[in-house]
């Protein structure tokens, strides 16, 4: 198959990458590299893998539509990669989301492109009544901007299904940790150790918990099933099936970081910052039952991540 | 209260700044007059009542942060009124409706109002699998591109309700008639009538059924809802809790034309058009159990209708 991914030099997007050329995919990465890295792709272009790079932006739409052209089906996984961000610059998830996501799909429509697989978020969810949250859970009042930006994106791709005849994949994503991690709490921490080695500030009570998925695993999960699932709408949380918590992520991190000795230190409340989501389990029972079953637990994708990243980031250089 | 109506000339703000008006309050009425009409307005005007219109549109971001000043609450009713547009023009509900409400966030967090109530529609829950549909329904995917805009306001909403502490009102309605009618189904018929009074042309096989809410109702249940429920998020079906198929709406349209002989004919299928849902029920316990009744059942609601429209429209002149 023909294949575009956007965020394709992202952090899932490269790692998706990899998992489309192993198959024997062709694949077009439609990327601005605002948070995406070529050298996430480089060894692609090394080994002439057939890897394109198109390094634009999804508001350009013009640009858009000449690249899909003779696509077969479309991993859309571009967006803001920073759900913070959101409670300082509020429209953000607007354009890089909602809009950018039109956009996707009326490229789409105009080129004949019927497939289209879309990297949502649990954030969809909001403060659930119901843990571990099911794909069918309702009602949907995310929290957060970028929330919100997910469930718009979700509403556009499924009214391009009931109005253009669409087929498409909606997955879910826990939060997402691993190699090539270029944000997120595991990241922070790492920064956080490397500017200061003797104590690691947690913002929250280090209550906070979520369902965690190692990014290699989330990659193999969306392939898996757009190849093995067929209805109009297929819909998927993808995570490790259990939760870990902020304050184990920084014992985690600090035991791995080896410095002897770091006080962790909470800034204190439920919530890291306005937005945040207190507890997020994921239900993940369809993935399952899908026959897809991830490598790693919440826990272990958390050290497993600590280990690459510490080695990307370098802490003790 | 200082009110801000957005779309306050169109069919459903005339009526609910009437209900406003006669509860006390101060309205401003913020509309473009794309669908909306002054002379729904006219009579407060004639009576001294403390309505103040402002012909502007909800994209002119900088004269709707200059009226929201000293605001008390948004009823947020302003979007393309024509559901089916969206199958021709692809970006005209994203505009009107995603990116218009984005704008009335903004301006009411830059203005420091802090109560939105908000138009939303049963079209949110896309092809239910429960009928009656209740409010936790879930997964919501929309088929059409007028959903998709109602599912992201939603979200944009809850997510300034998490992020910047408002306090919300979402409203789903059924489909809304009554006086002022200015589009939908009965309106559609009697001008089709007017054009050949032998012949009512159906489109789809006339099964599709939906619940109804006669317009007054709907904006009496709305005040009524925002005057006695408190929760940081508060979400209701508005309809009048049974459904009306459109083949018995054409037979009481052609019932209350008095017209002698008119041949009901069907275009066929099961969707008036792409996007279009076959059976859309809604359950309103929650709506009944606050203590609202509406006057109409469906079937009601579309003779009153038929009858006002009729009349308004003039069919035998």
């Amino acid at each position: 198959m023909r294949i575009l991914v956007t965020g394709g030099a992202g952090f899932v997007g490269s790692h998706l990458v990899d998992i489309l050329v192993e198959d024997g995919n062709s694949v077009v990465v439609y990327d601005n590299l605002s948070s995406g890295k070529p050298h996430f792709l480089q060894h692609h272009l090394d080994q002439g893998s057939p890897v394109e790079i198109i390094k634009a932006d999804l508001l350009d739409l013009d640009t858009l539509k000449e690249n899909m052209l003779g696509i077969d089906i479309v991993f859309h996984l571009a967006a803001n990669p920073d759900i913070r961000l959101g409670t300082e610059v509020t429209d953000t998830d607007l354009k890089q989301g909602t809009i950018a996501t039109y956009n996707v799909l009326e490229a789409m429509r105009l080129a004949g492109t019927k497939k289209i697989a879309f990297a949502s978020s649990s954030v969809v969810y909001g403060e659930a009544s119901v843990m571990p949250t099911p794909e069918d859970y309702g009602p949907l009042f995310p929290i957060s901007l970028y929330g919100a930006s997910k469930l718009a994106c979700e509403g556009l791709i499924s009214a391009w299904v009931g109005t253009f005849s669409l087929q498409a994949w909606i997955f879910r994503f826990a939060n997402v940790v691993g190699e090539r991690g270029t944000h997120g709490v595991i990241f922070d921490f790492i920064h956080k150790l490397k500017n200061d080695p003797t104590r690691l500030e947690v913002l929250g009570d280090g209550n906070q918990a979520k369902s965690y998925i190692e990014v290699r695993d989330c990659a193999r999960s969306m392939y898996h099933l757009v190849c093995t699932t067929d209805a109009a709408i297929n819909y998927y949380n993808l995570g490790s099936g259990d939760v870990c918590s902020v304050r184990r992520i920084a014992e985690i991190v600090v035991e791995e970081s080896g410095l002897p000795e770091v006080s962790i230190e909470y800034t204190g409340g439920s919530r890291g910052w306005a937005g945040d989501v207190p507890l997020a389990s994921l239900a993940v029972d369809r993935m399952k039952d899908s026959g897809f079953t991830p490598t790693f637990d919440s826990e272990g994708s958390i050290r497993h991540t600590a280990r690459a990243l510490i080695e990307e980031i370098g802490l003790h250089d």
